[in-house]
């Protein structure tokens, strides 16, 4: 067994892009184990849009990364010692929230034994960003039967699963997504209606043409120009579901607002930040829900793993331009079940 | 009883602010009622910074006027003639929706004969400026008892009424108002709580310091930079109930959306637009409650008459150079009530 922990600390916040020298990685030795203590092995950590928020200090919804602190972030791992009664060597845990490659804590999250399914199902469609799918399109986009939701991003870890279970609901679902290869994998895969590439330059016609009777929902993981063609098409008591705004976390200065606004006057609609730990409480019956959706192969997902805790802030940056298919992991140690 | 009638016809759509050759006054005979018609003599007409959005082609919540076609806009008035049975000459009616003098309708909303009370409250604290003030705090923005709710355009006709019955519910209310005439006529008349004077041109602080707790509810009337200080200052689940963005009507290209949108993330907030008419059938239990607040002395209201058709134009312009001091109504003829 390793002795020494590797972990990203952030050494200065970010203006615009992150910057190779805003974090460091640093060793240091393992303390030891306290009484009710576990000491986990990480095996993936999960790199995310909102990393970049947390590395800012502008007002947001938790507390920013402090300077010297180690970075924040979802892992998941395997139990090596433990001084917890509840807790066992080889139990699977997640719940640490650090970037590093053993945390100890003082108890996680067990993950379900013998399910059959690999630990990634754990970091994607049935961890938090299966719930961010369920929650923010079911509780705040509120589909209907027949109405057309449109999900950007959609090729992404939380989008794919956004559009499944619009269309398991009985929508129209539309993606929008860069490149024809992703929206290509957005229909073909995911069973998307159809789906928008952004990279052609031509979103508000194309959204147009593939959304005949207007948009009624929009997951919306992207904000922008992108969610401004989306407002125009908003129809009458739209919904929003306002999960993210990727394109504009990287600005350096102030952030530009929709210039559509004011369509959620003139369409009545209504927009709703939502994030999901305000339905912490909830998540058992939708990992019921959409467990039995995984296990009957109504609901796909696709990681994209990079290896090494050294290419992190890489694989951060992958989701920052694009390039991740589904949702983005770093594996930082052996996976037993992959 | 004259015989011609005087209509402002929308003769072109407005580029930036209303010029006077957009709309003319023109003259036309009155034509014979045919059976189930009434005559009404128009004696008020509402004017509402939404007339300039009828006035231009954006998608919006109702058809835009045509061009040539008469000016929309609320009036109300008095039977002249009627060959409807449910009608009688002296009977007050309201929802005549033209800018004339006269008007043949197939019926109309009869006023209640009787209350006491002058025809100006029916095109004010109990007509839709009231409707809009009522559905629009407790239905979409929902406070609760304790919370701090923040009304722009405070001494406007809406503004006014919101904040009292925000006071009525138990909450802080802060109004945003121009000039300090306004903003002390919004405390002594209306018990705000305090007002923000925004000429003073320092909104973000004065706000701060008037929420000390925080932003919970906006009603919002102005939009803009007065939109994107409040929306700097929204508490966690806050609720933003969209009335109208005034501010921004007159642009004559691309509107600009709020740079702080990024806090309806943020703060897990509702952004909800609405429009009164959604409520037409909910009037009579509002009407009742307000009747009663009124006869209680709990809801004052400010009416700010121009007289003579021919003004009309010049009264919508008070509404946006910020010159009117509550509900701006153009007196068209004599008024029996006042």
């Amino acid at each position: 067994m390793s002795t020494m922990n590797r972990q990203w600390r952030l050494k200065k916040r970010p203006v615009g892009d992150i910057g190779k020298d805003d974090l460091e990685l640093v060793e240091s030795p393992i303390p030891d184990l306290k009484d009710g203590e576990i000491l986990v092995r990480n095996i993936y950590l999960s790199v995310d849009p909102t990393n970049r928020i947390w590395m800012s200090d502008i007002d947001q919804y938790m507390e920013p990364v402090g300077i010297g602190d180690v970075m924040r972030g979802g892992t998941c791992g395997i139990v090596e010692a433990s001084k917890n009664s509840g807790f066992a060597p080889g139990d699977f845990v997640i719940g640490g929230m650090q970037w590093e490659t053993y945390s100890i804590l003082p108890g996680a999250g067990k993950l379900p034994a013998d399910t059959g399914l690999p630990l990634t199902a754990f970091m994607s469609v049935l961890g938090a960003t299966g719930m961010t799918a369920y929650f923010g399109l079911l509780d705040v986009g509120k589909p209907k039967e027949g109405e057309t939701v449109v999900v950007s991003a959609a090729a992404g870890a939380v989008g794919s699963i956004v559009g499944q279970i619009a269309k398991i609901k009985g929508c129209r679902v539309v993606g929008i997504a860069g490149g024809p290869e992703k929206c290509q994998h957005v229909v073909d895969k995911f069973g998307f209606d159809a789906c928008v590439d952004y990279k052609k330059g031509n979103v508000l016609e194309d959204l147009r043409a593939a959304c005949p009777n207007g948009i009624d929902v929009d997951f919306e993981n992207v904000g922008g120009d992108i969610m401004d063609d989306v407002f125009t098409l908003l129809n009458l008591n739209a919904r929003v579901s306002l999960c993210g705004m990727i394109s504009t976390y990287n600005a350096a200065d102030d952030w530009t607002g929709p210039k559509m606004f004011r369509n959620i006057l003139m369409k009545r609609a209504i927009v709703q930040g939502f994030i999901i730990t305000d339905f912490l409480g909830r998540f058992p019956e939708a990992q019921a829900e959409m467990g039995q959706w995984v296990m009957e192969g109504k609901l796909k997902w696709d990681v994209d793993v990079v290896n090494g805790i050294e290419n992190a802030l890489d694989a951060l940056d992958r989701i920052f331009t694009g390039k991740n298919v589904g949702k983005q992991l770093v594996r930082l140690s052996d996976d037993p079940t992959a």
